[in-house]
């Protein structure tokens, strides 16, 4: 796993530990494979859930793109994925429920996508009036992924529209913050944020904020 | 909870269970913060996470909704809402990863909003190129949610498109089916199944399908 998961781990003296670097998915997974021919029992570590911008996707690349010989190495390799709890079901649960209505989850990374996906993306679901989860909104290596995503969303959106701020939820050091759409800085977000940008019925009540189930009718009296 | 979820549980011989029908999500919220405002604990349960197309919503709505004497009864009620694995996220474990890039989470039921902006949203998400996941496609007294959805799809996606139906997931009657979309029909999926739906690069290695994590750049050789 990365080096900083792999930190967190205790209890496992009787594991072989393998930590490498971000970027470094696809030797990872490819040792991963590898070690697991060999007739071992290989763990990849993700944080969060392992399908949502995590390993599993890796390693189902690196598996599809085999070159022969490894084809036959990895053919006998058993695959299972457990589902874990993404970063925005953690953070939304903690703020309340915003994404208790129809949503997108977006990567603001543009490592393996261009940046003009992304702002395309992000105005068609504002347009489609999803309450949208960002991931890996910036990073020093990237600093201007937040403040491309901020552009879309004021043309977008209303200046009023709810915006949360989650960092390391269920650590010691949890942060949450709630502005509107006009208050917002993009130093609010760095690279342990998820951002989640509320559709235009999101509300808050008392310190929790929520989105309704219902939309276009009228559900209470 | 819901009937069937409450009938699920066991070894809670010591707490009082509280069963409700489907569409009775308001009453039961109201009933359980009238509950926990006489100082009882109380837990509303969810299958999956709560605060996706669940019962954390339905309690904000409530408080957000309240009489004053009600606002005043309830002033006191510390609600924490605990995260957990949602549908499409159990689903995706099984089929691979299928959600590793950027996606949208659709409910496919017209209960609480009108057909046409579901129909709107998965016509935008699909130009967007966003994987999806719906949830509660379609159910006896809703036969036409995923027949809707499927027309819009036949219109924005190319036939060879890959659809995915995951059904009763972690359970010994789990089922999983993944096809192109020339080939799906409406019995695919019922009130059961999880429908994911791939982005236009998903594809299918050994038995799993994964959507890849780059888009539109060159990462493998």
């Amino acid at each position: 796993g990365y080096f900083p998961y792999v930190a967190r781990l205790s209890g496992l003296e009787h594991v072989k530990l393998h930590a490498s670097d971000n970027r470094e998915e696809l030797e990872r997974a490819r040792e991963a494979l590898n070690t697991a021919a060999e007739g071992r029992q290989v763990l990849m570590l993700s944080s969060g859930d392992p399908g949502v911008f995590a390993m599993a996707s890796a390693v189902f690349e690196v598996l599809d793109h085999a070159q022969p010989e490894e084809q036959a190495r990895w053919a006998a390799v058993d695959i299972e994925v457990l589902p874990g709890i993404t970063a925005m079901l953690a953070a939304s649960a903690r703020l309340g429920a915003p994404l208790g209505h129809d949503f997108c989850t977006i990567n603001l990374s543009d490592n393996l996508k261009p940046a003009s996906v992304i702002e395309r993306r992000i105005q068609l679901a504002a347009q489609a009036d999803f309450a949208m989860a960002f991931y890996n909104p910036c990073s020093k290596s990237r600093p201007q992924g937040f403040v491309r995503a901020l552009n879309v969303l004021i043309e977008e959106c209303e200046p009023e529209r709810l915006i949360c701020f989650a960092s390391n939820v269920s650590r010691p050091d949890e942060t949450l913050r709630v502005c509107q759409l006009q208050q917002v800085t993009p130093d609010m977000a760095d690279m342990r944020t998820v951002v989640i940008v509320g559709n235009s019925l999101t509300r808050q009540v008392g310190k929790h904020v929520y989105t309704p189930r219902s939309y276009g009718v009228q559900t209470h009296a």
